[in-house]
């Protein structure tokens, strides 16, 4: 037991804290208003390509890919990379900069543990080139999706196609013009195989014939471009047959894999979000007075920050520690931590960043400090991946099987 | 004691509701989609002056005005009127219909209590008809202007004229097309005053030359069209001398006539706002199915269901309680219950709206259903007019002198 | 609507206030040790029944029973009794002094209602007059009693009598050398009735043979002497027939009626040990010192003192609304508001107390002031009377039916 | 960076796990009787020294004190004590077998650290081997103690003695009858030195004349027989010079080196009560139907266990945290994490016991179960060692100078 991050860890912080100060922060705002701008929707920063560019060049890449891929892998753990991920965090939206970035992390994953070598060549090689993006296409509008059984989109083989019908949304990423190959989780149902061997997931070019846009969601009034989050409607689209990635029937298999290293990269992300609200308040109440008195020296300011304090850290912890059991004993075992991070993290960002508005004032609801982005973030991600009370269902569900196990003491 | 409305109220709660129904509900998101459309920013929805003329007809109409302002109050009580209020703000910004919206309703109020008679024919008139709006200029950048003795833009006293020189911010409504005059607060120091009269509140046409909107500023990336919130610089604006409000020095005690009767419509609309959140979740979870349960039939959702029924009805007592005191007793003693709703009602809402957000799922956070901008309204709610934890530290310590006043018992 | 006190009731609080300034907060000291102390196990303190007869003599007696019982009432209604139920509530335990104390209270409800004129006779006129006392005999060890048709004690006709085997617990009151009378209820199963119709209850003199105390059960390691909380088993325990109340089949029916006043009297009883833990917080922090400024003038204690004064507000009025729809509509139409304090009063008091034990330091967790039996006594009451889940799952479920009964808005 | 236990510890903690299963869980009921039994006040129970001697033989003996201290030390560093720590606090009380419970071994590392071989000899030794016990006499009641400068107990040199004058109080194991020495902290004013050297330490046995008991104090009724709390007087209780610890002065930095590790055992213990929780928590509900649902089963009962799984683990690790920065950089760099485990664990875990109290029913209140006394445990323990506020307004300050002391990122 060791709490302390080793020293490459610790060299790979300070290079991409000075690659940050270099690169990421300067530009942040510049970024930001163009990102918001409505003259500029869907269209993608012209920035970005130049950072990314520096990025590879320094081996600030790909490194959210763990050593156990091989060849694909710059060859960190997922504890190494869980605090170079909070880091990124920072600022929202920076990981792009380092190939780091959801919803083409798992995708990558995918690819790079069950692809086959064609599939790797046409897709995975681009993808960790940072040379297009991808989506990952399975909630849907018509059934409870934290459910992944419920799933309803059909892929039927016809021929040497397969043939996807079937509406979808929250499809991030979707109107990122960037974009150009989709990973689809649907149906392909067989009466002889049990309920979780029902899906298969298939790869689908962007622009394959018979896909639409419908609308892109708004996140509170926010669209997220450039890559949004599309509902979409799949009529009758055709892929080769080649494109169904493992088998048919062994979607959730490799959901599961997927599942994992994601939820760790949000939660530290997260942490890194929150982390910098605490930092700004502390800045903030050390140069303001009001009613006579700096607010620094009032004790409910001081509760918040050291509230704050202690429940940053304790997140950091749990998150650390589910990378570890990940490391160490892989998805399935570790899937109780992976549950309780989500649980935890999300709120726990929601929570300091809104004291940290409060302490901002008026001006804390605005972009010109960094509490307010952190806050809808974190709102929007205690409803992505799942509402936090499904993961509260599940891994309430686990421990008590789990506790019925032991001697009573 | 009594806690039902009376006849008058449930009758006046009757019309309004079938008004809505008509008028109102129907075109709910043709009016939103309009104002968060960019290519409208800063435009007025062209059916609002449909609607409002519908309202006047109706005799729904400033209704917020108190029977204490005579001839130019429609005759109902802060009692009476709060439960209107309450039905307004199911649908966010329609109160302008019924020529009831902020910073319109504090402003007519000034101008009927301490106008001169010309000060009323030029302003009080049209705004009462609803024919422009106004803005109330008090917040600055660079001061903790929660504390308003804090104020630091200047009214000179130049010839027939007062020059106005300052830095202001968060002044809602000032980008839209309508407004036509502000009600501004600066400084008018006079060494023989005390500290709380070195202020004066004074009227500035909106064309008056010198007034410079810098920017829009963002609420969690809203700009909040058609009004917005500017930012403001005011350099050498001239006005004449009877723009003055009341006398020089005088200003903040305007200002605590004016605060009362705001905070209740606010605390009333969020309420508003909660119950119809919370009518959502009641709908929502009676029609899905997770996990092979109805969520109706799941305890957590029935739990956050009856905690927000709860949290409703505690938070709609305690304001029409402060309604009440403040027609029999006046703002000066119903000022514990006033602070006590502003820092009540909102964070109730923001609790509310998260729950059902969450029973949603994704499409909670979306603009399909009410809980999300209901969640936004409430938090933005939290820091206009002051955070919760100012209203907080000054409740505390007026309550701590109030009970050491007690015999011990 | 109208928030204040009318005439009678403040007259009928300064009434009693003066009798407590007068009788009760002297002794009240010098009472707990006599009940706190070993010694004393199951004694009444001997003072009790002076202060019940300057009580009675000063009118301050049975005022909790409402006017709709006629000749046996005072003529007090349920609103009225409560704000004095509330200052009853300042002393843990006093109620008694004015024959206002569960569970005598329900029981005189259910004689007063239901009784023949012999049982009134036999055991409400003494029990109105205080000379004896009774207990409420539900709750089993061996099923989860919060839902009361898994009631399993049997009574079972037998010639001229019944017959009552069964094992209890929770039986408040049971130890007090003045109890006298038990009302228990238990089934008379009927195969020809539905199951809300199985039970019925019964009178049952405190010294019938069969009758065994196990043991009292103690809420933290207190045994609440002198009336404990008693496991006891009823062995073939027999009573005339005459002894049964309404008729058999009607438990139910007696146990809804005998509900809703008694929810009032335990929360209006909290509030006001939660006021007078502000009211002592209050004095504490104005008086000491702490890193060199006073307690009173730190933001974290102001913001204690004003949430608690917002918290303490609102469960009164919730409270004060429910007794009011108990008059007006009948507890039946009132259930949900009587649910709702049950889940909002004792957490509240929980909340406040804890706060002010902290604000205390040390001292606080001691019987030296009150907020640590305060603490204590509304932990107790968030399991008495069914745990807060329990309510909340019914309130959740009934609003559930009650807003998909609206028309959407 | 490592989450899992060595195996060093690993083996440790089975070996205890062993211990309590035969000596410690078959005997918790009788013992905690007998010490809550009133004709046992103030005696030990007999068993205590029995399972002492076995776990004295089995090597389970004073390993809280850390290899740092050589000779005297079983050999283990804070981070592997703190896991047997947490097993023993399963059992309130029971870290006294072990000879590792407050105040005792607070008092043994200041003999350890700063006694000199005489005090070491006559005080330390039989400390060690369990033979007396000892207290920590600090607090007192004129003053706010949380700001330990404000001491006003007088030690003055008076030929070859010192002689104590001043009243204490919360005083634990004062009225154990194995206490034999105290360790008292007071002022010897010196107007040379600063403001942090005007207060010392001393040894002073037990039966000293001039030591008045006062009173026991109690904890919310209870008294913690046997230790007890006891409010003292000291009147010119006179002892040898040589029984000053340290010198003159020194008593603040004694202090500052006695505070870590027990803040460590504390929590841990929490953290142990809490987990126990948790575990009967989840065997209560697999195995009780309420409503025709087995609760395991209810939503709201999932989220109760999930959340209590994650505070639990978020604690454990923050307090393991501290325990290895304690033994890498020491207590005083370490101070951030002692003060934030103060805050967090006794919370957590009465929020941990709250929800199982609630989810046995009645019941959970009573002595039956473990829920009850964690949560009065817990309760006190947010007060003893001053209030959480105390120690979130110095967290709260430090982390507010460290933070504005980085570069603004």
């Amino acid at each position: 037991m060791d709490f302390e991050y080793s020293d490459k860890v610790q060299a790979l912080r300070a290079q991409l804290t000075d690659f940050m100060d270099a690169h990421v922060y300067p530009i942040e705002k510049e970024r930001d208003h163009f990102h918001h701008d409505p003259a500029h929707l869907w269209q993608r920063w012209p920035g970005t390509e130049t950072i990314k560019a520096k990025a590879k060049e320094a081996g600030l890449w790909n490194l959210f890919l763990p050593h156990e891929y091989g060849a694909w892998s710059p060859g960190l753990t997922n504890l190494e990379y869980a605090p170079l991920a909070e880091l990124m965090g920072r600022v929202i939206g920076s990981s792009e900069y380092y190939n780091c970035s959801a919803p083409d992390t798992g995708n990558m994953e995918v690819l790079a543990r069950y692809g086959t070598p064609e599939q790797q060549e046409k897709w995975l090689k681009p993808l960790l080139a940072g040379d297009i993006r991808s989506c990952y296409v399975m909630t849907e509008p018509g059934v409870a999706s934290s459910d992944a059984t419920n799933v309803e989109t059909t892929i039927v083989a016809d021929g040497d196609d397969y043939v996807i019908n079937g509406r979808k949304w929250w499809i991030s990423g979707a109107l990122d013009p960037n974009t150009k190959i989709y990973i689809l989780l649907g149906r392909t149902p067989n009466a002889d195989r049990p309920r979780h061997q029902q899906h298969s997931q298939i790869l689908i070019p962007a622009d394959t014939p018979g896909i639409e846009i419908v609308r892109p969601l708004d996140v509170m009034n926010a669209v997220h471009s450039p890559g949004g989050h599309a509902e979409m409607v799949f009529k009758d689209v055709r892929v080769p047959r080649e494109n169904l990635i493992l088998g048919e029937g062994r979607g959730f298999e490799i959901a599961q894999g997927r599942l994992g290293p994601g939820r760790i990269h949000h939660c530290m992300r997260l942490i890194g979000q929150a982390q910098r609200a605490l930092e700004y308040m502390a800045r903030r109440v050390d140069s303001r007075v009001a009613f006579g008195r700096k607010l620094a020296d009032q004790g409910s300011i001081r509760q918040d920050i050291a509230l704050s304090f202690c429940e940053i850290e304790q997140a950091r912890l749990l998150t650390l520690k589910a990378a570890d059991a990940m490391d160490r004993h892989g998805n399935k075992v570790a899937k109780d931590l992976i549950a309780a991070i989500k649980i935890v993290a999300p709120r726990m960002t929601q929570t300091v960043a809104d004291r940290a508005m409060q302490v901002f004032g008026g001006i804390g609801m605005a972009s010109d400090f960094p509490p307010a982005a952190a806050f809808m973030n974190a709102r929007y991600l205690r409803l992505a991946d799942g509402p936090d009370e499904v993961h509260m269902a599940q891994l309430g569900k686990l421990k008590i099987a789990e506790l019925n196990a032991l001697p009573q003491r």
